[in-house]
């Protein structure tokens, strides 16, 4: 393997020749050698590389950047963000806790590579653009780390998350329409309960996901609230005047988001309460989920001895000796999912707490987090939809059967014969083990016409009044 | 001890002959001997006293409760919301998970009190009003609770969560304000950095509550929505035409808060995602207060060896030996709290996450940990502001010569001097254990009259720009 | 209301003339008016009462503290062991974060109370005990506090958590000794799977308990570590020599409980991962307890409609309409204490976590929660085994029913006629909505004779070789 | 590309030409598209490879296996494990939650590879081993997927977790000792207090590491359980006799690790408390660990305006301006690391409490996170050890300083002048800004020789007695 020289201020390091980063990149990938398969998420370096541009926009309006190294580096964060250079950013999440060597792997890159660009060799003559002086200019780690970890969990959230919620959404509202008149029994405490239709039962689902997006989207406005300009505690040191205003209008521009600058820098730097805020949402979608999830797999459960009430697509061979054994392998990832996701909020809340002074060092784990159960929700939400929501069927049969079992119907003789005398058919009915129409009529106290005229399960669901 | 018989559908049980419950308070007494000092909130009592009253007057109005049976049913109401009763609910916690019998708890009460107002003794004659028939009618433990805990939780976030932020944060405001010419270092991953004031580090801490209040402000929409209506399984099953929307006006007039029925009842009694929601606010609040309490303090610690920037009030005998110890026990308190609010957010998401086709029957749990939360908050805040924040002064010698020894402040020199002499400078002071000043005289880069005209840490905190 | 004067070196303090408290704990009410009901839980006084008698007899024995003032303290500590000055320890949890002033309360209280019974009146007179120089001799808040804690939990451990628990393990057993002849469809994905016996499906929760009894039982080396002898910082300034083991000898004596000194005393105040390690068991069982609540409730539900394989005591009304709707409340109790207890761990960890240097200041709120999980643990097992455990049944018609109808019985046949032929039958049972027998038969592959020969659920649920 | 047809009993699948894989692992790879980088751990498919071997010894050993197919199986399996076959296991973690397709895959590679051994081309001819009936003889998804992980977590707990944190142990236990004469100031509250040496305060983190370890190890019993033997629900079924205990010990073997078949096959199906066991452990060592990096990061802060009492490590340029300007890197990634660990133990607990009936299907998710944390925790603390705490050293110029600045000193005097006027000088040097032994002089309590010979802070740290 070929090495280059790089140096920072500490001194020389060998650097692999083919890659772009520099000194401060080689440190840190020998000095946080930990966890397995950690990379810091590309969605940050894709942050990086908008608010790069947009700085060096900025600076340049400012007059403190020349035309030609905006350009530059412009270029390259064009680069980054067409998915050019994902491998030359192999730092981890579990670095610095201000993501200072992610900024400098971003700063070592766009030099590098602007040298490439304009001609040179890496290494050689004097750099086109310095990572610190130009690519960092009226930057810190401080304020731009936060600024690309809400880059990137805004459109994560937006891009992924919501789409992938309200695709599931969609579906279950026309399951909902679509099974508005299937009268089944209702259940709670799991106990069997007076009817409801399965459209009703799903639209229950359907408000939870409409809620879970709402609370998500309530949430955005903080995420769009940008560290940028605060540089390294805040009072916007060494940031030409209008900086933080018009970088962040840049950043707006540039990835079609509606940010601004955040009208405290100080809480920007020292707290990241807007990733609880987001994850707060995200776990609700995951308790959300969970439910639903969980109410699919019990309802299809069976085939002969469960509830069985509705059916599942059959993706997989469940086991090669039983055919009909569908397992609810989608309800199973979705809610493996939802656990990760409240785990992934208690590891949010407890780096968010911990913030010192003027900076948060769980820059990192939190965005990680926040990112992962961002993208979780969306995928799982997206594989739940198209390989089980759409192909969920009612067994009317099953259904018919369950609800014309229960007990619970003889409520609707109550207001015909009097509570007294339902009790004891039901009672009786129970104890025999018989059906209430058959106690009804054994006890003299309907006959089998009036029976069927009044107790009717679909009389039993109406609207809500 | 004396006793009475009261009877339910499963027979006779003895009652203590003073109080005012029933057989089915009775039964729930004995069967559920968990836990310590777990009472069901009082709160959510109140709560249910607000919706008997006015389902009652709903009913009435809808024709189906005779006029005299509304005003007793509300007369008892009124007398639990005075704090009449307060003895009158023995039920813990840990009962059924739907709080079946705490609905029927304040059932019992109601009959049995009007039929003492009413002139008769208890257990005697004819019920002047029945506690399922009457007090019940047109309700279900499977509604009532949920609208019973949606009254309790949003009448403590508004009557003492949000008001105790306030207060901490108004007191952190005018403290941000008189201290915004203190100037003092910045610190980063602990470490000392360029200078900020005192006025801009609370600064940041009142952006924290001020989003947090925000957030917390967000989840009321959700958590206004009631479940009354939706009786056992959120079909609505025996409730009269009209009946929900117009129990949700009754219950926003009665308590002045603005209510409304649950667009979907299927939701808002299988799943209990509001509460969830809100919860995850004041997580959010327990993270942000957390942090603040913290940095405090450590800018407190001392008197001699920590960092003494500022002082916080004496409260306590710190120790018997040493004045001048005043130990941060506000902060303290507040972290405690903040450690049980993050808790408390698994156990709400745990619960949630648990409900099963109609019905979540985690209730109590949850309504539980999120009055518990808020109140804590609420409490917390006020105890914190009037025993510490608003005592809060910053110790100016100690912060000034701290300012003046940092390293950090030859950044200023950059522009004057050029980088690599400044970087000589604070290199050669941090080696030395001198001064910036006496260093940068002493390589002749700098007069004394001049490092003292450019070195003005006052000016390297400048607004935002 | 009527009050006497108590002074300490703040100043005076007017103290209600009825209480045996003092100026310190007087402050503490003041200053710490946070939250509903949350008294310092009366376990720890206990604990407080042991080791103050302890210190007493160790101080005596090492010649620092007169035998007359040794009884008066031993006298007091007895009365509070008795339960008789329950009232006289208002404080609670959310206060200074070493538990100081709950220190002080019982140094004041035991003070006080000594005054009295040497036949003075509170408040005349010189002490008969001083509070600080006696009862606190060789100790220090920060030492008492966590060995109040460590022997609290201990109790509660050993006296409520085990003993609950094992009393439900040992129902669990019997019941699937009783079913250990049940064979019964085995459920895997929810979905129908190989038969198994209700006895074997029981054993599985035995084994979990007993794993879980044993985790926690792990966990008690740690806990009987006492910090006494630490005194403010873990040198043990202050005290006589062999004081620190013979202290805790003493309070292994008191309690009968085998308490030794910890090896390491800075470990002992500056952090509590004992606390930590003994909820991850309580916790752990809490995960264990909420899998087998759902189970049971699962396989209870119906009566008509659900599963309906089991039936279990129906102690309250489910249902005014509805007899033989039995709602599994006791597992719903349960499982809502599951829920508590698993967002306790997480309140007990963020406390855990944040200890600074010398203490932790995290103790209250940690206690309180170990507190709380170990009680709720052992009264909802005892209650869960009272009032449900003990009266499971198998309904052995749907448990035939149910078994009988499953597909997976086709395994059978594998291995007399062959994989494909048996999947053949299987296939069109399911598709035709048949039995195996039916169409084993009709595909002539079996005649009904062999079917009955070969194909016995019992056969398949073998010991496990 | 080009690809070759697999089939399965659901019909024909496209499958990548070079890939060892079959028909059901690229239905998975299809069905289950969530999340970033989220692959199944290769600690499990290694697992899977030491349980495939150990079981087709088994089988041959007990006569239901050919020894050519024991042979083809144990050199595939050989070969996994040597790392041939990486790339060839490409399933994530969100996918059915019993682990099938994930037992499938590993099934697939080694039938397929067996094949190509045997000198043929995959796809032709008769497959020289099943995957099914050879590789997978007498196992199920459901005991093979709990083995698998158990193997893996076991290994990662001992190969890197254990060693990892006891490299850190031994680095501090060599620095408690080489520091054992460095008296510094104690704090509590973060306040000044009685002195200890800087070896005590780091032995209390030793102290931590040992309970932690200690606690990890407890864990191990349960984590030895195979669930292998079991099958489908625990019984067994298709099992030769003889086999779990025989094919536990091939597993111990092969692995040379104390592998035991599980007592209960119920519990090992249906439960993962061992995982939660286990992950509780960890959670603790995150605990403890967390407060020792922060504890590192506070005595390292400054270099001047903060406590400055120990140097750590420079690593990189902490900031190109502030010479001296260490920031505590290594703290944060550690840091970090405890709130992911502690967030993953919440997500482990959520799995473990949802097993239903006779399988848990959560076990991708429990086992990824406790690998994740397992090695997260062995690599951040060697990481930790080598890049910090082996270059921890005290700054006893400001160790001395703040060490007789303290006031704390003055209890020194009690024995000699009596607290009060100990108390008196105390107060006054608070008051005045001045020095202990200034107003003892001053007072004329004490001669400027006695004090110096009375107060001697090495005198008040002495042995624990």
């Amino acid at each position: 393997m070929s090495y280059r020289i790089e140096k920072d201020t500490m001194g020389e390091v060998k650097v692999p020749a083919d890659k772009l980063w520099g000194a401060q990149t080689e440190r840190s990938r020998n000095n946080f050698k930990i966890g397995p398969s950690a990379s810091m998420p590309l969605e940050i370096i894709y942050g990086f590389a908008y608010l790069k541009k947009a700085a060096a926009y900025t600076n340049c309006e400012l007059g403190v950047l020349a035309i030609e190294k905006r350009d530059h580096i412009a270029n390259v964060c064009n680069e980054i963000l067409e998915g050019k250079h994902d491998d030359q950013f192999p730092l981890v999440i579990w670095q610095t806790g201000s993501g200072t060597q992610s900024n400098m792997n971003v700063n070592e890159v766009i030099a590098n590579r602007a040298h490439q660009l304009a001609g040179f060799v890496i290494g050689e003559g004097e750099k086109t653009i310095q990572p610190n002086d130009d690519v960092n200019k009226s930057q810190s780690s401080n304020d731009t780390f936060p600024t690309g970890m809400h880059i990137a969990a805004y459109k994560k959230i937006v891009e992924n998350t919501i789409p992938g919620v309200r695709q599931l959404r969609e579906t279950l509202k026309k399951k909902s329409d679509a099974f508005k008149n299937v009268v089944k029994i209702g259940r709670t405490h799991l106990m069997d309960a007076t009817p409801l239709t399965l459209g009703q039962e799903l639209s229950g689902y359907v408000a939870q996901l409409d809620h879970g997006m709402n609370a998500l989207e309530n949430t955005l406005a903080h995420l769009s609230e940008l560290a940028l300009g605060g540089t390294a505690v805040g009072t916007g040191l060494n940031t030409p005047k209008g900086y933080s205003k018009r970088v962040a209008e840049y950043i707006a521009e540039f990835t079609g988001l509606p940010f601004v600058t955040a009208p405290n820098k100080f809480e920007a730097l020292a707290a990241h309460d807007a990733l609880v805020e987001t994850h707060g949402a995200l776990k609700q979608l995951a308790v959300s989920l969970n439910k639903i999830a969980n109410d699919i797999r019990m309802m299809a459960s069976g085939p002969r001895s469960g509830i069985g009430e509705i059916s599942i697509p059959a993706n997989e061979p469940g086991s090669s000796i039983m055919p009909g054994k569908v397992n609810p392998t989608q309800c199973e990832a979705l809610t493996m999912v939802c656990a990760q996701v409240i785990g992934n909020d208690v590891a949010v809340s407890v780096g968010g707490m911990q913030g010192h002074y003027e900076l948060n060092v769980f820059k990192p784990v939190m965005a990680a987090n926040v990112l992962q159960s961002a993208q979780l929700i969306g995928d799982a939400c997206v594989s739940f939809d198209e390989n089980c929501a759409v192909g969920i069927e009612p067994n009317q049969e099953v259904i018919t059967k369950l609800l014309n079992n229960s007990l619970m119907l003889v409520t609707a003789l109550n207001t015909k014969i009097g509570y007294y005398k339902a009790a004891e058919i039901a009672n009786t009915a129970h104890e025999n083990g018989t059906t209430l129409k058959e106690e009804a009529v054994r006890l003299g106290y309907v006959t089998p016409e009036d029976y069927d005229a009044w107790v009717k399960p679909e009389d039993m669901v109406g609207a809500l009044k």
